[in-house]
């Protein structure tokens, strides 16, 4: 099926991340999820998702092991962290080409302070942070009249990646 | 409209990126256009994709900047060649995890012959190469019995990145 959810002809490691990660919403939960949201209801929120497509996806994730659930949580597995890279150089691309260049968010290494570069790198610590290792704070293109969830309002000041936040 | 193309509401650079690059069969066409594949029917032949498909999708890149087209051949702008980041990160997780980790094909800096690490880096440059700057070889987990399209043909060879793939 040409649009069907694989690609079977292509014996390829990109195809085989896009059969997991691909569709649509996907890495947007996924990105929500290093920024610390676990629970249905505020990836709901946040993302202005049908819950029927959550739910989809968000078992897809499990099934696939870059979600683990535990109670009414869904966590990010050590497959699951090794996404960063990639949605960290999307966004960076996205940035620099569709938007107004103004970053809405940075990503700090928590342990020196230090933004990271295009790359991902702390060019103080010479090394690539995990997404463990990083902070998201607000950026100077944050729109300060955007969005008012929960979610929304915790990002507006630092927060440690992965770090639950509690949106009640 | 939730599985409408964009994501409107959410003030993101990954939403932006993934409103470009996130429909089906797009990154792996920019992955073809990065290994030198130019032309429609070298294209339609490598990734077994519906010839209507193929065209929305084409006209979609030239639309966002991504894919010049000159004549008959589609060739990656600068826009383009900078998601090569975000290509190679993918493809790496997706080996990690989702194949014997056996890679099918190596990216190795043409300066110096050295294979390019999980992040990208050349540790013989202490640099992370630009896509034209790189070589595509065949991999110890190709498959000797694989894809045998015109392509896949010149790709088991080395050849350089961008390099018009001729495959008549």
């Amino acid at each position: 099926m040409a649009l069907g959810k694989d690609y079977a002809r292509q014996d390829c490691s990109l195809a085989r991340a896009l059969e997991v990660v691909g569709e649509r919403w996907t890495l947007l939960i996924v990105r929500d999820a290093f920024y610390g949201v676990r629970r249905f209801s505020d990836f709901a929120t946040h993302l202005d998702i049908p819950k029927a497509v959550l739910a989809a996806r968000l078992q897809s994730l499990v099934e696939h092991g870059l979600l683990d659930k535990t109670g009414n949580e869904y966590v990010l597995t050590a497959t699951g962290r090794e996404l960063w890279p990639a949605v960290h150089a999307l966004a960076r691309w996205g940035e620099r080409h569709f938007t107004d260049g103004q970053p809405r968010r940075l990503f700090v290494h928590a342990l020196c302070g230090t933004r990271v570069d295009e790359d991902g790198r702390c060019t103080t610590c010479d090394a690539t942070p995990a997404a463990q290792d990083l902070e998201i704070h607000p950026g100077p293109g944050m729109n300060p009249n955007g969005r008012t969830d929960a979610v929304a309002e915790v990002l507006r000041t630092p927060h440690r990646f992965l770090d639950p936040i509690a949106a009640d």
